[in-house]
């Protein structure tokens, strides 16, 4: 079948690759509609690894993915042929450690679409299991379901946070991961949120389309103390560190209250200086994430719900054909783009 | 001064009395400015006495207040004579263990507002601990401030729920308390929020004010059961029972997933019958909340963002002066009133 | 093969039968070596039925087991044949919701040994998951690990209980299971635990083997009020009901602190009074439990190092073919017994 | 009166001061009994410094005591003359955002006893809250009740651990905040408690005292991850770190299993590298104390109920008019001993 392949380093295809696999009877089998691309793929294309996952041989790329179920096997319930669905794209070990205190994320053996050596999505069919694949309602588009991935690792790290109403939070890094967090923040209870960064395309996305949500924080120009301060606060009762820069982790317990939290999702590319008696003076905590687990019908209800507007974050729309110049243009790592979409046939 | 006082059962006066009380250090002096009439301000009205607190000698109404401050103590610091503010009704003992470990709501030695016999706040002034006033933002009036008291109920029982972004609840009773517990609860992150009564005027406010966060279930015609089975849905996360209805008990297991929990807000008058077994099939949880504790500024910040929208519950307006006539109104229990509002001259 | 049959309600018998099954290549072989009698067995043979669990056709008991591996999957990892083991009887869908969510337990499509219609295990050998089966360590014996699924459900409420160290703690019931939850509530961190109950052979077993950490209340003779006031404790912090006793539900708040929490254990045959007001007044919590869900290595953990000394718990034993003669004596509820093993060939 | 004083960095004098301080009616008056020697005491004597905390003017040294109350103030209850207690040295301000959100160990405003410029409790009497005053039962002694200070550090660091029974860790540090930290974790739940330090005295001290409860790890000589692979585990539930050293924090993350959590209690001199991409790998979590908040109570019932065997950690004692020579010798850090105590007249 067709794919798009990430021959090696700086190489992608559109062409027909062999894929084997057959149909499990708990297995469905889907015909991807929107598939969007995640700063991953780019990474893979860019360097040809990410850590110890390193391209070796031709991998077909993409795993936020929305599409229609062609088949389904033989014990599949509640899922049909036809049915609009989104996929979550780590398949665990079910009988892991892992798997069975509900971590299934962290199994050592989970198959991650377009992650050295496992095939993406990014072609015409793909099997995956019924567990991992949802429904949409008839209000939330194939286009919505494809973002549920992405949105996920925001909502995630929502989740983690253990958001109480009317806490007050500032998220570092204006990314696509970083506003996703923002925005699952206010939607989980936070009264306000922040997000800081340097780069003002990405503020000014935001300011344009979510200024009613976030508020903006620039970091080229504004210390957030400052902006703590004028707003009354003593500081934020969660810090979520989605940049990864080693220099936010600097001052980061300044911003915090006693007893706030941060959540680590951006990932610095090597261990950040941190100051222990500053978490201790006021008994911060720290937690992390890791992709995201259990949260994909939370993040298709809150899209449903209207509670996440998540439709401005696609900036920009490829053709299945025109994949490859897709990746070329994400790869220069545009400013002012956040979310691009590849329509498949 | 002067003052709203409950004489005996049965008997409200508008007249001048002598109040105790020399302004602390550490407290100020508020000027009320509006009162919200609360249902236990009713009940002492019509009954005499709630459980063990009885109405033995005169006592002045009134605990869901906002006003301005006219006197600050010698070490009041961020708080200055004009300043509008709404005040947390309860006076616990700062020293107690209930204090040192968070939860000053429950020491047995809190003084709260027109709990016989300590008096409320229907009157001139009021000297009240500074800890325990909250400045109004400019963009949160005087109404919504006093309406403070009573949403803080609703966001401490969303808080007590630990509510996951995405959750879905179900809401049993659309009194004001359920009223504001299910706002509280959509605000803080659920993603679907039902409410459930018998009173077709309750049901017909939330659906004119409300359609678009909160989904009503009138339990004269529909059985819960049947509008969760329809949305798709095995049961809710959380159940907030906020009805006291012995009846809702019944079934309550039945309409929870499997690790769900509930948060038990509503007084029912007697022992209600609980199914342990049912409870332990779906490994059911349970929180109770008694008024609330550290969630006042919280309510506040919600209501200035806008995630809060509670104008709409204040459907009555009295004068001080017509206060005789407010509490009379109150006390037929009008069904299609949420909220009615005392302004002080 | 050879296994103690349920026949049918009121009828044992020690005979041969076909069982069905394949050794998957996730699966072990198991020769059980010691199998205790649980009151579920016992419920089967005197009643025929747990609620919707009839006996309808014959059925293999047991599912307290140890034993020794004879043969192992393909795909088998850190399990051989020879190793001593023991099983976690409980076998979920591994792809449900609850099993994602780490809650398998709660997984309706569980298969449980020796619940109708699946057969136990007091037979020649039985085919588990690997990953249900346990190695046990040199120190600890077959007994022992034939014990590690009782104790299972007083550690896992013992973990739902959330104990802080210096907790106190109430449990209702002296039977088994009350015993096994006081015990993992003494080693989990609570400086006191009391133990009540009106049986005093159970007592008196608890102050034979266990007096330097649990304290006995006969409830004939002492009210638990009053136990408390001498020891000056305005309450325990913990009340595990392993009773199941509707009269305890009567005065379960009283026993609490402010803020305390109740562990829900004993199934009581029909819905209990709750007082939610009481409830209220404390801000009390429950949580309940069913079976348990990813606690058997932590028993185990507990046994090898000590923590737990669960020999005494065993106070008969039968051999196999004695097997009808333990079932009629265990039916007779002697209230000087704990444990009754079954040591197989 | 007579006092330990540290008149200026390195010089200590046993002499008469004028210590002002009326009772209070909610205060005690406590003759101090036995005082044990605080790491802090010997910094601020060797160093004139913590941080910010600087010596400039004589103070008092000692906050690790207990005595016998001689006077009370007119509104106290539960204590009396003649009482053993100990003492909590920590006061806040009782009307602060933290003292009412239960977390008053963290009110900038907290007045500790030798914590400059506040005097320390090394003198003929002291006046302290009756609240933060504890009562010691028959049988803990005088210098239990001394010790329940540094002890309540270590079963705090074990409250914030969430131990959950049966679970494992690793304590880094074997100085005294270490080995308290080690065995209230024991205390607690944990199944297996290892110590690791690069200090043999210490080391020999646990395996003399503590070798049922502890395992030590020479880091001279033994890799902590070859001791948990050894023993079978991929890694223990928590890690405790309690000794500031930076090259701690190298694999710290290498030490536990998916999901495991941090406890730091150790302070480094300056920021350490955290690695966050390997901590998100395994999503772990940190949390961090700052002295302890609202657990002197469970220290007390855990040295009462024998859950802590605390008399093996003094070493050796001092009369208090041999104080200077007390401190002399402590501040020589002598790694063979764990707490020097000071008796009083």
């Amino acid at each position: 079948m067709k794919a798009v392949v990430l021959e090696q380093k700086g190489k992608i295809t559109v062409r027909d690759i062999a894929l084997d696999g057959a149909l499990g009877p708990e297995d469905v089998r889907i015909k991807p509609h929107a598939v969007g691309i995640c700063g991953s793929d780019v990474h893979y294309y860019r360097e040809g690894r990410i850590g110890n996952f390193v391209v070796n041989s031709p991998m077909v790329l993409g795993h936020e993915a929305s599409g229609i179920i062609i088949e389904t096997g033989s014990k599949v319930r509640g899922l049909a042929v036809g049915d609009r669905v989104c996929m979550e794209p780590g398949i665990p070990d079910y009988r892991s450690i892992e798997t069975l205190q509900g971590m299934y994320n962290l199994d050592p053996a989970v198959r991650f679409w377009a992650t050295p050596p496992i095939h993406g999505c990014l072609c015409e069919s793909v099997i995956h299991p019924a567990n991992l694949t949802f429904k949409l309602p008839d209000n939330v588009s194939f286009h919505e379901g494809a973002l549920a991935e992405p949105i996920a690792i925001g909502v995630y790290s929502a989740k983690k946070a253990a958001i109480r109403p009317g806490d007050t939070a500032l998220v570092f890094g204006a990314g696509t991961i970083g506003i996703v967090s923002a925005l699952a923040a206010a939607s989980a209870g936070c009264s306000t949120v922040y997000v800081a960064d340097v780069k003002k395309p990405k503020l000014d996305f935001i300011n344009k389309h979510y200024a009613d949500k976030l508020t903006v924080i620039d970091l080229t120009k504004t210390d957030p103390l400052s902006v703590l301060t004028d707003a009354g606060l003593r500081g934020v009762d969660i810090v979520f560190e989605a940049s990864g820069a080693a220099k936010v982790y600097e001052k980061i317990c300044d911003y915090l209250v006693p007893g706030g939290r941060m959540v680590l999702i951006g990932m610095p590319s090597a261990p950040v200086p941190f100051d222990v008696v500053a978490m201790q003076a006021k008994e911060l905590s720290i937690e992390t994430i890791f992709r995201y687990v259990n949260v994909f019908p939370r993040v298709i209800n809150m899209i449903a719900s209207g509670k996440l507007n998540v439709k401005p974050l696609i900036t920009k729309e490829y053709t299945f054909n025109d994949a490859v110049a897709a990746f070329e243009y994400a790869a220069t790592l545009p400013e002012s783009d956040v979310k691009i979409m590849i329509n498949c046939p």
